[in-house]
């Protein structure tokens, strides 16, 4: 953290939480904007959390057989071009090299936009029995995506991501592990991140381009709008017919595997932000916290202060992320307000009463709490409380989601609730992909997923034609 | 692995060298080539290899301090130009993207060769006070440069590495960065990829474009040529003058910090290929083998085998990274072979008399040895066999390179040595350009550094031209 700056103030959430967002992102340096537009730098915090998400996610990518691979990060136009919905989705929005060093290149190349055609290039040359299957691939890495209206983690020309890309022998196969993968990403995003997710299947409109079904995970952030979080593609064979990637079956047949693909990407870190951050800041939940305590010695210049504050750092690193904020230029109080700002868990105080006391003070960041705990059990009760604030930062996040959460039956309510009181909107849908598009053009709102929980709202007929449904659908406005 | 295949010939490396090369990396499914030329596939095999070594800088770098960010891919051609060693370098192999979409840029942007530009234009922007300094980032990313003529792993247009990126208050505390790191880089390579280095400073001719000095550690490969392997440069002031970046110093003095950059590559996975292995394939060294045991059952139909099998496994594993070959279309014999390609250090059989003897079968990939152990003790006997197999490998390699490293005092004996038993050869040298060039004419042979641990070489006359000589060199023709 910088020390010659003083404590910044931050836009309250409930006037612009656009410039909220903004705020928070610079001046706890989690990111900044790059001489590149819509490229931005990840700063030394938000890459500690990203490294944490990471984590957390190949170590079940691992858990469950997937084995990391890297491609080149360029693709040949005519590779881009074989899959005819994929080129039609992605052409408009990659980057193009044209030239190496001084000479112009025969053929132009584009930079990953995803990495589909590339690797299915590859798969053909190597796949020839059914004994090889599954491929269980998985890469992390950049990708471009020229936007033109681009905001720090939710939305940039390039951004970190992972991709996995999988081939199976039958399509029940693609199928379980489409969805196998969906359920990971809930898992982390739900235990690490505490960010609650509505499930489900993307309707064709919303769904990858090239892709058999897409489904995703979806979140609401502060504001009501919601975040496409982590989606997950049953390919089916599209990619590997257009490929021409074959084995030979069990029966001897030749046949074409079935694909799947899936990703998510530093978008989590924005979540985060949007779902669990104050008008004090951020608000980082502990199991992806890159700093879990920060201990601020008290009167610091007293004998045996900072002595005492260092041996307890040495002895909390041996169970937690800890830093110490020993500067001598700034006030505890101002020391208090940086290290709220950056969202860290919990806040250690240790002074002279309290080492006289045999104590110290937790402060969480969460909720306005402070407790003064023996430095006996100072391991143990730091881990509960850390455990709490996982779990209350959850149900809190829940909580407002599901505050936010409203039925419409009609056009009218709707627009109205996305108008007034926005959040996600569950709805009868006909299944038409003109009463989507209407409702888009009329409210803004769109199809976030056909969940897998179908609930009953008391009604069959579409919110937007009045014909009959058979599914419920979440609609939100949505970055 | 693939199990339709049959063990693959390797070319004999005394025959040819490069085809053995390429034979061992694609064979053992390392690494393939591309649809882009010049550019590789990372298969999961080589790619466990690069998370083995990517694990072992990380946890260095963080030791002492440095923090992990990113930058972006794109380089503006205005940035890239404004050091002017800098462009002159890196400009004629660099990937220029021109297109956004359908759009046709405004401003060339290049694919990052390096990122100093980048980093220091955003240094620039965030520096203020001396109490910032040290700035001490690092970056894992992927970099572009245009080449001609590659080889997986050791030249190819798109590399991994990292890029760190320091900058100091003082010129001694940048050196003392630079050299710092050099020593890291040495360190992982001898201990984890069992590679000895010389270690030395780069003339001025080999520096990297816009550095004070450049720093290196070479190795030496099989078959006598030597292979840059990492490199640390003190930048000095050249790239913060250039990108005007302040800071107000002590007392109270506008000054230019001091500048270091540092990088190792997939590189070291070509080093590590062409330092340890054989006729029979790759060898890698425990400490970063994906693989360190690989279980074979022998006679696996008879009853008992394969549980046993699948209970060692698990007792191994809470230890080891183990793997098992239970597929039941080969032949033992044919799996010993492809598991020797692969390099796995240790081999266990375990067959239904080493089952009755309560013992199993150790075979080790660096010698032709084979042992028995007791499975009460098997935990122990394997640590120490994978420490000794570790320790081993650096001997050998140590020795060939001593085998290999030759005197000499004139260019006869220099151009003797190098068209017939090529390896390191230490000569003087008088420091003059013209020399260096003209050795480089004759002799394909390159200064790879003027190393730390000078030598008394009986004379003080430069190898070339005779002329009174203070620095000893170390010469090799190089990858």
């Amino acid at each position: 953290m910088a020390n010659n700056q003083k404590v910044q103030e931050i836009t309250n959430m409930d006037k612009d939480f656009a410039q909220w967002y903004t705020d928070v992102v610079l001046k706890t340096e989690m990111a900044d904007y790059s001489p590149v537009r819509g490229f931005m730098v990840i700063r030394p915090y938000g890459y500690a959390i990203w490294e944490n998400i990471q984590k957390a996610y190949d170590k079940r990518f691992k858990d469950t057989g997937h084995k990391n691979i890297y491609f080149p990060l360029l693709i040949p136009e005519s590779l881009l071009e074989k899959e005819a919905e994929h080129v039609e989705g992605f052409a408009p929005e990659v980057a193009w090299v044209t030239h190496g060093g001084h000479e112009k290149l025969e053929e132009r190349l584009c930079i990953r936009p995803t990495s589909e055609t590339i690797m299915c290039s590859m798969y053909s040359k190597w796949l020839r029995s059914w004994r090889e299957l599954p491929y269980l691939y998985n890469q992390w890495n950049n990708v471009v995506r020229w936007e033109k209206s681009t905001r720090p983690f939710l939305r940039t020309s390039e951004f970190l991501w992972q991709e996995g890309h999988t081939l199976h022998e039958t399509a029940e196969e693609a199928q379980a592990e489409t969805l196998q993968m969906l359920g990971i990403y809930r898992e982390i995003a739900e235990e690490f991140l505490a960010i609650p997710m509505v499930v489900g299947r993307k309707s064709d409109k919303e769904k990858f381009a090239g892709a058999a079904a897409t489904y995703t995970m979806e979140a609401l952030m502060h504001d009501g709008k919601a975040l496409q979080s982590g989606t997950s593609h049953n390919l089916g064979q599209h990619f590997t017919k257009a490929f021409d990637i074959t084995f030979t079956g069990r029966t001897g047949e030749i046949e074409n595997p079935y694909h799947t693909s899936w990703g998510v990407s530093t978008r989590l870190i924005g979540g985060l932000i949007m779902v669990h951050g104050d008008n004090n800041g951020l608000v980082v939940p502990p199991k992806i916290a890159p700093t879990q305590i920060v201990i601020i010695p008290i009167a610091q210049h007293k004998e045996g202060v900072l002595d005492k504050a260092y041996d307890l750092k040495k002895e909390l690193e041996k169970n937690f992320r800890v830093e110490i904020d020993d500067s001598d230029e700034y006030s505890p109080g101002w020391k208090f307000n940086q290290w709220e700002m950056k969202g860290v868990p919990i806040r250690l105080e240790i002074g002279p009463r309290d080492i006289k006391n045999n104590q110290v003070v937790l402060a969480r960041r969460d909720k306005n709490e402070k407790v003064s705990v023996s430095l006996d059990t100072i391991n143990e009760d730091i881990e509960k409380l850390l455990e709490d604030i996982q779990s209350s930062l959850f149900e809190k996040a829940k909580k407002m989601r599901d505050e936010k959460t409203y039925v419409a039956k009609n056009m009218d309510e709707l627009e109205n609730i996305i108008k007034n009181t926005p959040g996600f909107v569950k709805s009868m849908w006909c299944g038409d992909a003109e009463c989507e598009q209407k409702i888009k053009e009329q409210t803004g709102a769109t199809i976030r997923c056909i969940p897998f929980e179908q609930e009953d709202l008391g009604t069959e007929e579409c919110v937007c034609c009045s014909g009959k449904s058979e599914k419920m659908v979440y609609l939100a406005r949505a970055y």
